[in-house]
């Protein structure tokens, strides 16, 4: 017997039909004898049409009343699900975010989960073999007013209540069967990954993998929530059901999920050196030309930009050939390049610069590996392969555990295929 | 300054344009300097598609989910109308029924108000000005889960709130500017009456006049709430305000309001001996043929439809000739008929006829007026009007203020018009 949380998408809810699959998924795990908690988003494109009513309404809106609209989308998927599960002969009961209650901070629209009491839906599983079907991405704040989680609220919710429940994993169900070592458009022969650890999956989701987004796996990682991605397109009926020992086998280095999971370190017996490379477009470069090359200057332009709460990534600062002007570079997200653009040149009087030049037309691309913690050499791989390849470095970061370049857009595939081989992670 | 409730049906609220126009409304009480709460349904068409969504899910449901997943509407549109008042510079804030709370009985998809606490609305409406919007149709049961009030609910909800703040009236805007002598799509110069009594509202109410569902005239009369039909088309900027003096000036026969107000008969100066003519098309006919004319049969036939929860309404027995076997006739809702006419046959042992009619070609054809309790001759002058134009009555109800009469159905029309001119309520 496990405890299992199950999130579905709003693709997977999309109608009675699909939620009919999703109810085949859960019985299967019933039937299997695990205790099962479910989270739902509403039907896909219900929450932006309620959205786009609210903009209608009045561009300008309280949060408070967003809120309340966004929110009831869930409420409809979990009580089909719940009417579907019941007159499937399994026990199960809607809950809203109020009802459990999922209490949340007061910031509507994009609130945070503080306290969940996991008791009663426990008592239920086990004293009644209750499934608990939750409404995602919504809770109940301080004000006693419905709050909503913002972006990717679902998963968070399905991350918490795995917490507050004690579950042994929580599946994300969505369009993909896993995680892969990078996207299978550009690699058609990227691996899938088996396990890969909370730290990793943070950088990779952080540095454009979409899959998993970075808060819920945060979340995970404090909690040492077991998260896992799995296919909704698996068939429902012959899929192998979750077993107790799944778990205790996890050391032994035996992994019988079908998708991917993510754990902690202690759980992954065979680390390789890199686990995937990832690439983000959503990068910005602006160069200031001919600043004074003279101590304070960094400042001069980087608080202003934080203050704007402008996300500075990557800086290079090039070497002053005469002692006294130098060139500067740095990224942003493209969406703040125009705001990061008007606030260097309100500050120029201080800056000093003459010239500003601007280009959404570079890429980061990432390799990320735990291993790199204990093996020397990564980075210098990356380099090279690179460099045999002719393609030119702008600016590098690096971490404990991964290594960031900055190049020319156009040799996005190019780089990806040529460290994807070099760091041996093509399916042979 | 008065206090007024304001309820908007589906229609009404069918899109962003539509809760503009509701928000109009609002805005002319509000700067009329009156304190306002508004009542809401879900958008025409949501209720019915989410009913159809758990039907499909399984036609067999748990009530509880049910009331989930159609509560989930109300939250739609009391949202966007508290964003569009807010974008005109009104206070307003949305409330789901849960929050007020509005406390029902436990029966789910049909369940009674049972408390509602209106002093923090009141006292938001005192010192803050704010419109309370209120989601109609819903409320929290003592298993803290959702619950719907069923068919009309949120006229209920509307007259329950009016009753918990103390309202001067309970207006609900529809698709009619208010209640009519009668069907004016039968009599083309019926008269719109400006006051009616609750008891002769009720009568019009449960004989054939769909503007207001009994059981909220029920509940106004009862908390003595001043109901009010009137129109959703009105010009909501060009119509006159409500105000204070409206209602202190009833009693000198003054009645500025716009529709009908149905109050107590105290309130109604110059009360007319008739009010309204109805029709009701919803009848069934059953005639037992020559059953045993002795005592006991009556409890022998009616006993076992009542068990069967069918309500007998009109009873004819014939005079029998022979002193041996008698007809009896009577009526039952016609939705009813197949269940009444499967009793009877069930229990034919027990009655012993020789022979079962039942017809749907007929109509109820009803009078009512408070005046009929001082005034003799009410009844008189139909029999002879229908007469006069010989039209067969086939059997007689009455009460204190009405009376009712089954003709066939192809008379409906003739006596409609017949009755209407005889009682002088036609428009001059």
């Amino acid at each position: 017997m496990a405890r299992i949380v199950m999130k579905f998408g709003g693709t997977s809810v999309a109608d009675v039909a699909h939620i009919r699959n999703v109810a085949k998924h859960i019985k299967r795990e019933i039937d299997g004898g695990n205790q099962v908690a479910v989270i739902l988003s509403a039907m896909s494109g219900t929450t932006n049409q309620l959205i786009n009513w609210t903009s209608d309404a009045s561009p300008m809106h309280d949060a408070r009343e967003y809120d309340a609209i966004v929110a009831s989308g869930e409420q409809v998927t979990i009580g089909l699900l719940s009417v579907i599960l019941q007159s499937m002969g399994i026990n199960a009961r809607s809950w809203l975010g109020w009802q459990i209650p999922i209490k949340t901070s007061a910031v509507h629209g994009a609130a945070r989960i503080e306290e969940i009491n996991g008791a009663e839906i426990i008592r239920r599983m086990e004293e009644e073999s209750q499934v608990a079907v939750i409404a995602g991405f919504q809770g109940i704040g301080p004000d006693e007013r419905l709050t909503t989680l913002g972006r990717g609220g679902s998963d968070t919710t399905a991350v918490a209540i795995a917490a507050a429940i004690n579950a042994d994993i929580c599946d994300i169900y969505t369009d993909v069967n896993g995680v892969y070592t990078t996207d299978p458009r550009i690699v058609p022969n990227a691996k899938k990954l088996a396990r890969i650890s909370y730290e990793e999956m943070l950088e990779m989701a952080s540095l454009g993998a979409k899959v998993l987004l970075t808060r819920s796996v945060e979340l995970a990682m404090i909690h040492k929530v077991r998260l896992a991605v799995r296919s909704s397109f698996e068939d429902p009926e012959t899929a192998r059901p979750t077993k107790d020992s799944d778990f205790s086998n996890l050391k032994n280095g035996i992994n019988n999920h079908p998708g991917t999971m993510v754990c902690d370190e202690d759980e992954i017996m065979e680390q390789e050196l890199v686990s995937g490379i990832t690439y983000s477009k959503d990068e910005a470069k602006i160069t200031l030309v001919n600043i004074s090359d003279k101590p304070g200057i960094s400042a001069r332009i980087f608080i202003p930009l934080s203050e704007a709460n402008i996300n500075v990534d990557m800086i290079v600062q090039n070497v002053s050939e005469d002692g006294k002007y130098t060139n500067m570079t740095f990224t942003v997200p493209s969406d703040d390049l125009d705001k990061a653009r008007s606030v260097i040149e309100q500050n120029n009087q201080n800056i000093g610069y003459e010239k500003i030049l601007a280009s959404t037309n570079i890429v980061k691309i990432s390799v990320i590996g735990v291993g790199m913690r204990s093996h020397a050499g990564v980075a210098a791989r990356m380099f090279e392969t690179l460099a045999k390849k002719g393609i030119n470095i702008i600016a590098i970061t690096t971490s404990e555990i991964k290594v960031s370049v900055l190049i020319d857009a156009e040799y996005i595939e190019l780089a990806v295929r040529a460290l994807h081989t070099a760091y041996d992670l093509d399916v042979t």
